[in-house]
């Protein structure tokens, strides 16, 4: 209320995700992480492995919210662009990171593979480190874009060591209430208790469960006694329209 | 070779995808789905329920894709924002479809009821419909833009109706080899296959496996004897490398 809102936005990178043949976990954990320092998502966009597209996307999100988040691209592999189209973007070179290239070299390996590896010192000019714990090449930062990998358990790691570091807002809290019902009863007395209470977000999530149609409705906001104050106006309603209701 | 390569966008709205509550699968089904008619998502965007960052995503993706597929935001709630916005990006009415209401009403309630099923008849005005046989409402389409169901199941039912009307181009074909060996052995032999075949995308993706490193090459392109003959020279490569490797 008053306090300013802190947002990011995720782009996740990669031809494999947008061809379907795997599927992103990265944003969901991203996304719960982030909610815990009160940092919302705004916007999340997929994009190829072609740079033009991955320096278009970082320019216009890195000036439009508090944060920028990638995934993937940051490996020794010729597919792997991220890096150059990071430096691309802010306009800087591309150069060895000492720290990064003696953490690499600490792990011997023959000539062309210590190379080949070496290729994941190289960060834009200027960058900054993420720890990571997984046993890979840290990821980096520079201004408010932080590059992280792309297998999810790698991610992770570089998330798990970024989060801290990252300044928020006011955490958004989330309540639940389930009941088997479908939305359309329900949608016209929602309706009203979102109208009054315009600073709680009020989402409704149909599903079929065991061939029964049920409808969790989720609210989300930063005060947690006019939360609770929704939740009994919903649960209230439910009671009104005659079913049973459960908090989730 | 020449022919025209038929690109889609997907747009996926809800702040439930960005808040991490609920992990997207739309996006994969859409992408194989389309993949089999030569369309590919060329990207995506994870969008709140914000009327105008739905407008912006829309206009600025038809414009530049053959399709836009968009999911989620078509219930009878108040969170369900999405026809309202298609209109707005297209600059028209949003108008009750015969067919859909004549569908809706032919499910009997209570009229209170039957008002909030009505507001899934509310479309652009020139809006088609897309079929659906799970049950609930249709979705419908307008100039390039089809707007689908976020509930994965009826989503698909949706997506079943309409992926054979949607005209596609050369089926990309997409062909696997993995050994258990890391992306670093293989990185320079690896660049110098692909930069000998501009017409083939090769993906390189690590992986962790019951603790064992490995590296699956996906190949893809739209010329199946260019195909075997680069998964050849992969074979070779893994080969050469002193590891064995296996087509999946």
């Amino acid at each position: 209320m008053g306090e300013r809102v802190v947002t990011a936005a995720v782009i996740i990178i990669g031809n494999e995700i947008l061809s379907g043949r795997t599927q992103d976990t990265n944003l969901r954990d991203i996304a719960l992480s982030l909610g815990e320092r009160g940092i919302r998502i705004a916007e999340a966009r997929i994009v190829a492995d072609v740079e033009t597209a991955i320096v278009a996307a970082v320019n216009e999100l890195r000036a439009r919210h508090d944060y920028v988040l990638t995934t993937g691209g940051i490996g020794p592999t010729h597919d792997d662009i991220t890096a150059a189209c990071i430096a691309k973007a802010f306009g800087v070179e591309l150069v060895e990171h000492p720290r990064i290239a003696a953490i690499i070299r600490s792990r011997e390996a023959p000539p062309n593979i210590m190379a080949a590896r070496l290729r994941m010192a190289m960060v834009p000019s200027g960058a900054g480190i993420i720890e990571n714990d997984a046993g890979s090449p840290p990821g980096f930062f520079i201004g408010n874009v932080y590059v992280l990998a792309g297998i999810p358990h790698v991610m992770r790691a570089m998330l798990a060591a970024l989060q801290p570091k990252l300044a928020g807002g006011a955490v958004v809290l989330s309540r639940s209430v389930t009941a088997y019902v479908g939305e359309s009863p329900i949608a016209r007395p929602l309706e009203d208790i979102q109208a009054s209470h315009p600073d709680i977000d009020i989402g409704s999530y149909p599903f079929v469960r065991d061939g029964r149609v049920g409808t969790t409705l989720v609210a989300r906001g930063t005060d947690a006694k006019l939360l609770d104050d929704v939740i009994v106006e919903i649960e209230r309603m439910f009671a009104t329209v005659g079913v049973q209701s459960v908090r989730e």
